[in-house]
This record gives C-alpha cells, structure tokens and sequence, in this order.
C-alpha cells in the first residue's frame, strides 16, 4: 500500500513558510508566487499553525480585514491535524474527508517532512488507475 | 463504473450562484454562510463563470483590491471546465488533475445540474475503499 512517503518522492520536500508576524498581504502574494493554496506558520522550527485560502476568505475579507496589516497568527487555523511519512495514501484520504481538509503537514523524526494535499492524493490516484488499465491492456492484447 | 449522477444523487444538486455584480465582500459572505470555496455566477440563466477563494486570494487580495466595491464580474475565473451526469467518476479525476481545478460544474440536459468538488471524489473514493474492505472482510471471516 502506497505511503506518504513515495508522493513526497514524487512531488519534493519543499514546504512554504511564514512567520507569524507576517502581514495577510505578504502571505497572500507568497503563495499566489508559487500557486499554492496554503503555507504553514513556524517560529523558530516550531510548526505553529497554516494559514490558508479558506482563512483568507473567512477570517480576513469576509470580516473586512486589512491585509497589509493583520499578521497570520491572528487568523490562521491552529490545532492541526498531521501525517507521518510511513502513513498510507488510504489514512490520508480518509483523514482529509473525515475532517474536511485540504492539507496535510507531514511530520518525520527530524520535523516537517513536507505537505500532502488533496490534489496530491488525487493525482496519485488517477495515475495508479492509467497504470492499471495499461497493464490490463497489455494482459488482454499481448499476442506472443 | 460510477458515474457524476451518483455522486449527485448523495450530495444533492443545489447548485449555489450569483449574479455577475454582487460584490466580492457579499460573495465571500455567501461562500462562507454555506461553507463552501466556490460560487457560479450565472445570468438570466446562462453560466458565465466561477468565483473561488483562489480568486479572492489572487485577484483580490493580492492585488490590494476592495472587497466592498469590486464585482465579482471583474475577478472571477472564465473559460470554464464543465462535466455531464453520464461522466464517470475517473474522467472528472483526471480532468481535475490535468487542470488542476478543484469544482466541476455539472451541465444536464436542462441546465446547470450541480457542481462536483476534489471533496467530493476523495470521499468517494474513501467510501468505496471501505466498502471493499467490508466486503473482503465478509468473504474472508464468513463461517458458514
């Protein structure tokens, strides 16, 4: 059974942080750079909180914040829920839909590990299926 | 194979819109009340686009916009990815993935028929994947 671990392979490592006293507005421009839709809060290696594009709409347009001015510690979304590298694609699945969920920080024996999203999941899943049906073609059609 | 109808027939076919000049502030407001990340905007009928929190965050947002003032016309996400109730559950995967697009709005034969989220098929996905186990359980620990 596929684990976190093997799409972490496939996708990298690299996870996007803020600080907590970053402004809304630097956050947002942060990850409109790099076409995410959330970045994880540390201080000083400690995972703290995400803050994410739901937060964003709730906490800071819809409440008719200041972008340039409110720092994501005071509207991101803390007690996270987290994966390790040995948990399976099917934990994660059923995690994020139990809880409604996009991201998942994964957290290895050294600290972050990385971030599994659900299009990650979603991703993973379709290209296991092409690959099932490839081998079921060549099952059905292999003539020799 | 399961088709956009069935996942229809669980969630239901409401469909949430808005007009092309409701603000971005009283969108957000809609989208949040109903806990979702995306709204279609329609008029008279006719689908002209969607409005996500991707585009709050990037168009809005980053873009230093006003919430209060912008229509959701000047902002929202055009050319749109649409799918019908007889597409299976697998092409909507791989369509999402290959745009990397997160709602599917559904076109039946009288209209906009509902949207299909990357939520929706992972909890798909997930209930199917549990129901195997069930049944292999079933087959495996049957006595009789």
């Amino acid at each position: 059974m596929a684990t976190v671990s093997e799409i972490l392979d496939r996708k990298g490592t690299n996870v996007v942080t803020v600080t907590p006293d970053t402004t809304v507005l630097d956050a947002a421009r942060l990850m409109n750079e790099r076409g995410i839709g959330a970045v994880l809060v540390t201080s000083q290696g400690a995972l703290l909180g995400i803050f994410t594009e739901r937060d964003i709409m709730r906490r800071v347009v819809a409440a008719e914040g200041k972008p340039g001015v409110i720092p994501v510690r005071e509207v991101m979304s803390t007690g996270l829920t987290t994966t390790t590298p040995t948990s399976t694609v099917e934990e994660c699945a059923a995690l994020m839909t139990a809880r409604r969920i996009r991201h998942l920080p994964v957290l290895g024996p050294t600290g972050l590990a990385g971030v599994i999203t659900i299009g990650d999941l979603l991703a993973y899943q379709v290209s296991e299926q092409a690959l099932t049906i490839a081998q079921l073609n060549s099952y059905l059609y292999d003539t020799r």
